[in-house]
């Protein structure tokens, strides 16, 4: 089977875009996407969103969004996968390239979470954790991402702001990211003195609910349009896998299982091992996540993540680059968007196009899209040559 | 590529099930097909629903059961397109045991639309419609089907009762399924004097809203259990296509272009006729929809669809056979799930297992599900030798 290649793709500045509908936002990310790809004409439409009925009132995603973008005709689905919507909708998309059924398809990855405030999104966002058992009971995302870090920093003495790290290396990657919800780097006091918001994560700890949306094109390489001008971005390795919806059903609330797993099985169809790994967008809706998905990964031994945030290891010129464009946390969390803005910035990454954000000589990069803590989990390997 | 087989079928009596959960409710038709299958292992779960965020506070479907069936490790997402949830369910689970990514598959549609009654279950509906356009000025998923049936009966000078036959037709086939919601024919005058809903549609011309669970074991014909001992059941054809979101977008509200293309492509990816078709089952969610279906798979001409149910051509030793064991508007329309139902009905046939519903010597099967007024259809061809 000839390789899927990620041949164009298309984002919109993350924030707060109240002045934007859902499909408004989602027709600029797809209409730059096309361009991108050399006017390739998708056959089937992959819509990642994550809670649009809740929130704006609207399922049936697909055909709204097929339909303004002038795309009747073609068949079009939402993939719905919590935070992994977007990771998912990709993993969809890809699937059904690499079976040759179709020649080339959009992705989308579209979330207006701002048109409502506080606690309307947090009810919304409830609804992905175990509604019958955890969030009847009070539980919140962040309520959950906290117990997990409590847990974390009791077994693994981790001090004061220990997790600072992660905050300021989002924030000083996204400075350079011209569609970043947050430019602006921050200083270790300004983490030091932040607002607590779930002990023990702090409001620098917990990535912005926003808008935004991001579209790729994927095609199969021998169907590129013959003066194709950017350099080849493959998807190399594709998994995906699913833990205990619940947290307390967790024999281990630290492993993140479905993210060990869906890492090892994606470096095995891409055939690589993990040193070849350039660079690690990570799903930093919270930083003790960050922390495990590195040590999940492998980056890590169990308990040592949060070092990898304190000593530079994932800085852009470190061991491991990670959230090379501010990640959820400074470039914005848009929910079902967020796994393909990741896609997004991996393949601007490997064509060399980052700007300030460059990866120096990337060939290879992981991206990683969790659905609440690793209850689902999408990674995908991207490579170019 | 080897056939992609219908290995495994389970089902949930359709109807109100108010004294057991969503997830138990999808776990019972799960539990069903693994065994139908010969206990076939899934390493994909593709989950059909329409609404669970909104009417049962549950995104992250896919997490939920695989963990609550004792599934974690596989990869689960939810596929949503309306009413068509199901069909585009199955089409995924298709797509990506065809791809040769997965062995097999697990396509489960489940939706509880009762817990909540009247105006919630109408307000959610109606999020599958176009938000900002036509659900804000107060139109509902009926009302929608009464405007298409008022210019359908003056375009085509359809008599008073001209609908009926749908529902004679529907609720008699009912009669012999065990699973069906209502098990009960219903003679002529009954039709005539039930209570208008929405003008035209009386109470017979519309599907009940109702809970179920349908699942399905896809794998490949090589690898099935050497003593499988169910008659071979292959998707023969697979297609989708969506129209316009709103209905005053069509040019032709009558014309139910996506069902017409859906039908088209699945023929010819089966590479049969629509004269080899056996029995056809339809979206009938509103009578008027049943008879669009007729018209746009090529049954009747335009304008005549109607015809076939009052004059016998739809009864089950008729032409075509349609919604051989009650269709929506008998078996019961439980959203998502509804689309799997007429998958594992079709199967059910095809291994001659229907009992007192049985078309004789059917062969192939059409099934097709819509979303909205065909603003999605997903269309499948079951065959077996």
């Amino acid at each position: 089977m000839t390789d899927v290649i990620i041949a164009g793709i298309g984002q919109t500045e993350v924030g707060e875009h109240w002045d934007i509908s859902l499909r408004d936002l989602a027709y600029a990310a797809i209409r730059e996407a096309i361009r991108d790809s050399g006017r390739l004409r998708p056959q089937a439409l992959y819509v990642g969103n994550m809670l649009a009925p809740n929130l704006s009132n609207q399922a049936h995603l697909g055909v709204l969004l097929a339909d303004h973008c002038g795309l009747t005709g073609i068949e079009a689905v939402t993939v719905e996968a919590a935070g992994a919507s977007g990771g998912a909708a990709l993993r969809q998309g890809y699937i059904a390239v690499k079976s040759g059924m179709v020649d080339a398809v959009l992705v989308v990855g579209v979330e207006k979470f701002t048109d409502q405030v506080g606690a309307g999104v947090d009810s919304a966002l409830a609804t992905t954790t175990d509604s019958d058992f955890e969030a009847i009971q009070g539980i919140t995302a962040a309520g959950q991402a906290a117990l997990i870090a409590k847990r974390y920093i009791y077994e693994n003495k981790v001090p004061a702001n220990g997790f600072a790290g992660f905050a300021l290396t989002a924030h000083a990657n996204g400075a350079g990211n011209p569609n970043a919800m947050f430019r602006k780097a921050i200083k270790p006091e300004a983490y030091a003195k932040a607002d607590m918001v779930s002990d023990p994560l702090n409001m620098f700890d917990i990535a912005p609910v926003a808008d935004g949306a991001a579209a790729l094109i994927l095609t199969r390489a021998d169907l590129l349009p013959h003066d194709y001008h950017h350099p080849l971005v493959k998807i190399a390795g594709s998994a995906s896998s699913v833990d205990t919806l619940a947290l307390h059903d967790r024999h281990d609330p630290l492993g993140f299982v479905a993210a060990r797993v869906a890492v090892e099985q994606a470096l095995q169809k891409a055939g690589i091992t993990l040193e070849q790994v350039d660079f690690f967008e990570y799903h930093d809706a919270f930083s003790i996540y960050a922390a495990l998905a590195l040590e999940t990964a492998g980056f890590a031994a169990r308990g040592e993540g949060w070092k990898l945030a304190a000593d530079g290891s994932i800085a852009p010129k470190g061991r491991i680059p990670c959230a090379t464009m501010g990640g959820l946390k400074a470039r914005g969390f848009p929910g079902g968007a967020a796994g393909v803005y990741q896609a997004v910035e991996a393949a601007t990454q490997l064509r060399g196009g980052a700007g300030r954000c460059q990866v120096a000589g990337a060939k290879t990069g992981m991206i990683e899209s969790l659905g609440g803590p690793a209850s689902t989990a999408v990674v995908h390997i991207l490579r170019t040559d």
